[in-house]
Formats: C-alpha cells, sequence, structure tokens
C-alpha cells in the first residue's frame, strides 16, 4: 500500500564529530512528537549488506584504496539502501531520516581525494534517477572542532586518519553546494552550543510539518 | 620504469563451468613456453580489497541483492583490480591472464539480471577509460553443460543458483559482444574435448606473440 502522501526524506551532513548523531537524535525527537512515521538510517550501511561495504570503507588496511573503487563502493551500499530501504519507506510515507548520504560523497570522494564532481554526478543520476533529499541539515564547523572531538573517542576510522587539508576541501564543497540550492540545505554553525543549534533546527523542521 | 612495449591484456569468459579456469592453465603454460612474463588473476577479484567485495557478491545470503548493489561492487572490485595491479603490470610490459573481465558484467548484471547495457557502457567507460583486452577468449557451450559441472563441485555460489533462462540470456549477450568485434574476440566451442579447445586457442595466442 502506498500512501497518498509519500514520506519526506531529511539527512544530516557534516564533517567528522560536528554533531550529525547527537542532532539527529534531536530530530528523532521532533518526529515522535508530531507522531510522525519515521525511520532512522545511516550510510554508508543502513541494510546488512550495506553495512558490510561500510565495513570495507571504513575500517583501516595496509593495501592502498584506490579513489574509484571507495566512490563505487559508496554507491553500491546507497543503491541497496535505496532501493531496499529507503524507497519503500518513503513511498509507504513514512520519513526517512539519514545520518549522511549523497553530500558526503561530493565532499569526501570529490573534494577530498579529488575525484572529479561532473563523475559523481554521473554515478548519482544512475543509482538515484531522481531521488534527491527534500532537506539537508550542514552542521558547519572547522575541521578542528570535529576532529578533536573525534579523537577523544578513541581508535580512528580510515577516514578520521586523514589530514586537516582533505576536510578544509571537504567543508569547502558542502558549503559550496549548500550555497547552491538553499531550498534544500539548512546551515547550522555547528561551534555553537548545542541548545543554539537545535533552536535553529527546530524552526526549519517547523516548516516541513505536514 | 616503463618497458618500451607495454603487455597483452588477455581475457577468458563464459558462463558456469565452461572451462575457464582448466584454459587458462594451458594460456599459461604456453606463455612460460614463450618466456614472455606474465600475471594471472581473475574477477571479481585480483587484490586483497577486491576479493573481500568477490566474497560479498558470490556468497549467498538472505537479504535480496538490489542489481545495482550487484553492479558497483563489480566495478569497485574492478577499479581496485585495474588501478593496483593490471594497469601498473601491462605498464611494465608484463601481459595480464584475467579469468573473467567486463563482458562477464555485461552478460550477467546486464542480460542476466536485467541492468540497461548503455548504463554498463557509462561505468566501463569511467572505470576502465579507454582500457579494454588485447583478446578474449569465449568459451561457449548451452549453460547445462557448464551448470552440471559446476553442480558436481558442491556447494553452488550465488550465480550458480540461477535458473537456465539467466545464463541463456548471459550466453546470447556474450555471442553478441564478440561478434560484434570479431578482431578481439576469438569464440571457442566448448562442448569440444579439451585437446581440441586448446588446439584452437593455441593458433590464436601464435598471432598475439611479440
Ligand atoms: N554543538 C556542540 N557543542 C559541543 N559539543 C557538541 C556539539 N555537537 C556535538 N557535540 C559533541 O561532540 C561529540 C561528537 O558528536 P557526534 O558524535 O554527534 O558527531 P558526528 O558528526 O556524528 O561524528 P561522526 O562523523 O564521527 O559520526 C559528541 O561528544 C557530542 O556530544
Ligand atoms: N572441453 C571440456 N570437455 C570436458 N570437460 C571439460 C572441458 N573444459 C573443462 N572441463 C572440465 O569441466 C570442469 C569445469 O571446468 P573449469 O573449472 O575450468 O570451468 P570454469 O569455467 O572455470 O568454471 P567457473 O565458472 O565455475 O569458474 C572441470 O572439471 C574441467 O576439467
Ligand atoms: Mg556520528
Ligand atoms: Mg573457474
Amino acid at each position: 500500500m502506498t500512501a497518498s502522501r509519500p514520506g519526506r526524506f531529511l539527512t544530516l551532513e557534516g564533517l567528522e564529530g560536528v554533531g550529525k548523531t547527537t542532532n539527529l537524535a534531536f530530530v528523532e525527537s521532533w518526529l515522535q512528537r508530531h507522531e510522525i512515521p519515521y525511520l532512522v538510517t545511516r550510510e554508508p550501511g543502513g541494510t546488512p549488506l550495506a553495512e558490510e561495504l561500510r565495513h570495507l570503507l571504513l575500517n583501516p588496511r595496509t593495501e592502498a584504496v584506490d579513489p574509484w573503487c571507495e566512490l563505487l563502493m559508496v554507491f553500491a551500499a546507497r543503491a541497496q539502501h535505496l532501493n531496499t530501504l529507503i524507497r519503500p519507506a518513503l513511498a509507504a510515507g513514512t520519513w526517512v531520516l539519514s545520518d549522511r548520504f549523497t553530500d558526503a560523497t561530493y565532499a569526501y570522494q570529490g573534494a577530498g581525494r579529488g575525484l572529479p564532481l561532473p563523475d559523481i554526478e554521473v554515478l548519482e543520476n544512475l543509482v538515484q534517477r531522481e531521488l534527491r533529499p527534500d532537506c539537508t541539515f550542514l552542521l558547519d564547523a572547522p575541521p578542528e572542532v570535529g576532529l578533536s572531538r573525534a579523537r577523544d573517542r578513541g581508535e580512528l576510522d580510515r577516514f578520521e586518519r586523514e589530514k586537516v587539508d582533505f576536510f578544509e576541501r571537504a567543508r569547502r564543497i558542502y558549503l559550496d553546494r549548500a550555497a547552491a540550492a538553499p531550498e534544500r540545505y539548512h546551515v547550522l554553525d555547528a561551534t555553537q552550543p548545542l541548545a543554539a543549534v537545535q533552536q535553529d533546527m527546530a524552526a526549519r523542521l517547523e516548516a516541513l510539518r505536514p
């Protein structure tokens, strides 16, 4: 059964340790308060096979990972996630809240690894067809802010081990993409105290309320 | 150091159990006899990361695998294989002999799973740029021939469990591709006794001799 009104697709983006997972819980409580049916997920991952791909992507390894291999693993996980979990949920009227999505691919594999953004766009169109998030919260802060938070957590993954320069480039692309489509993105200053960030989010969420 | 003359890239293709691995050993002995430096590899696979992807691709699982996810995992493994192993070898003058390559993607993910062949071509161009095998041996036989040989080997992988119809479609695409580029493909009748198949291969190999 397909609901007459499809669910909204919301994503949270930003560099390491910037507060995506923390603020996702805030969006979740907002959805609960408004009795909106929702699903919380993350990328890369979201299904057992996609989580196995996440594992291959994030775990440090001795073999140098080719950037194209990395990009295609990201989109392989995304195809599985999208076609088996996200699309059916949205069609059933369930809102989907994802911790990262394709903006992270432009930022990390594009700006970070240096793969051409038009090639990423080709893959985005092949895999997603017309599907794009309805609203993306971009938590913005200088790389050092989140990286020092991530380092406090212990073992660093394959991305967290990158140099600050990688994240400076990624941040730039995130901001460029947000500036190019202000109707979709909501940029939040993640250096603010959490309460201020969330007050800002709440205002945007109200505008999405069915 | 790059040799003045790059190595040749040879691939073996065909349905399950048709004799790819068996005849690869024959090509290998021919290369040894002619003292040509070579590397034997396979797809999906060929590097530790690509072999992990092979594992995800071939192992039967309860989760239904989205065809796009499958296709992108195949090309992710291929990018790693190509950029870290095959290209450097060819540039150094080493011949590369691969048990399956992109023709199998057209046959299995294209004809078998029903993904559009032009979409596969987009990925082929993104990942391989201009690189194509110099010579492809296509071992052709009706699906039953090789499937009964594969079944004798025990546990079936995720592809070997497909119905005959899947392989009929795959065989058709293999033959179509060979017919469209006869200078690259050498089609061998794999229902013949092994000695006859290999006599046929030897003639083609002589034409490739440096
Ligand atoms: N605005 C903020 N001010 C201060 N601390 C914050 C703020 N936002 C998040 N934090 C804290 O920073 C740490 C990292 O936050 P969180 O795990 O949510 O980041 P993340 O973006 O999900 O990180 P990752 O990319 O590694 O998953 C947590 O300890 C969290 O409580
Ligand atoms: N022309 C032939 N005549 C008879 N038997 C053959 C012939 N070619 C191969 N065989 C036998 O068929 C079996 C399968 O061959 P092989 O493993 O080389 O196939 P394959 O194409 O590599 O299979 P897979 O796709 O499963 O890797 C082996 O036992 C092999 O000895
Ligand atoms: Mg997080
Ligand atoms: Mg074999």
